[in-house]
């Protein structure tokens, strides 16, 4: 193996990533400067050396806690509960939310192995039961709202999710499901409309 | 910016890599082991470090002259010009081309400021003159295919590299055009239907 196949290799590893795509990859860097390369390797070893998890909301961060938990100008008593802390950066682009978060890790997935106690579940308890925030000095938590995928594995994880958290928080609510913004009844799923229909609201 | 956003910028530097796709590989690699993001970083560094051109025949390779000018079982008499070094690849996988190889480095392009001497012709016709192969031990070259890509440019190159080699070898021939194997002709273009009705052969 050359180096050059070595790197085609690790490209393809990469999800979304085929044999070809990998060459192309490789071939692009080869007909860049040297610095494109060095750049590329060295954020990724960046990553590897910096990035960990927060002791607080499992999300992944550089500093522990993360800069949204330490955030004293979030909203400590709204917790948002996601699957992945890559689901976080989609809501903080939208801008709605302001809450803290809570990264599960994953979501319940039985023939994938993956079991509630794979799951960031049992400190989610514990944070709800002790108030939020680093140090839970912000006081009780109000709301945890699920924001698991409207997949089957994430509605299973959020009515799970929502069972442990039975009597240690006044409310937990789940997103809201229907027809995406821009969307076209024409296009969307049966269990979509559906769903979009049964959680209709008064003008 | 985080080491995360860092690595997904220098994602998206690379061709057919977006944003949110730069994201989705940089948190992939999150849940890997670190050791997928070491390897990745690794072989970028070797890529950089060891891969240069071939002297003889301008290829990318680690060793030089390159694998294919020192393998003594092909046949160093036929010469396969090219565009680029990942044009090789693709040929040798067909597996029908069994002698040597010369990498021009691109394609005459006015409109990118390429001209030709920018790419390597004037090293292929001294290679022709003097005969192929690594210290042209081999004896004279007696033909040179000429497989650039049936673009406009490609065209115009192959055009200009059979003007340069007129008198220096008895055959430069051309790669022919037509329908793929496995295409429609409904779905072909008309140029390319024109190439294949004018390239027909007796059965």
């Amino acid at each position: 193996m050359s180096v050059i196949d070595d790197l085609a290799a690790e490209f393809a590893k990469l999800p979304g990533i085929g044999r070809k795509t990998a060459l192309r990859l490789t071939y692009h860097l080869l007909k860049q400067s040297p610095e494109q390369s060095r750049q590329l390797a060295g954020a990724l070893e960046a990553l590897v050396a910096r990035v960990r998890r927060c002791s607080v909301c499992n999300n992944l961060t550089e500093q522990d806690p993360c800069a949204l938990c330490a955030d004293p100008r979030r909203d400590h008593t709204v917790l948002c509960v996601v699957e992945d802390a890559s689901d976080i950066g989609a809501i903080e682009r939208a801008g709605e939310f302001r809450g803290l978060y809570h990264v599960l890790g994953g979501r319940l997935s039985p023939l994938d192995g993956v079991g509630p106690e794979d799951l960031a579940v049992q400190s989610l308890v514990d944070r709800v039961s002790k108030g939020a925030g680093a140090g839970g000095s912000e006081g009780a938590i109000r709301e945890v709202i699920l924001a698991t995928n409207p997949s089957m594995e994430g509605e299973a994880t959020a009515l799970y999710v929502q069972r442990q958290l039975a009597g240690h928080v006044p409310t937990v609510s789940r997103i809201a499901r229907g027809i995406p913004v821009g969307g076209d009844l024409e296009y969307a799923d049966g269990v979509t409309i559906a769903q979009a229909i049964s959680a209709r609201r008064e003008m």
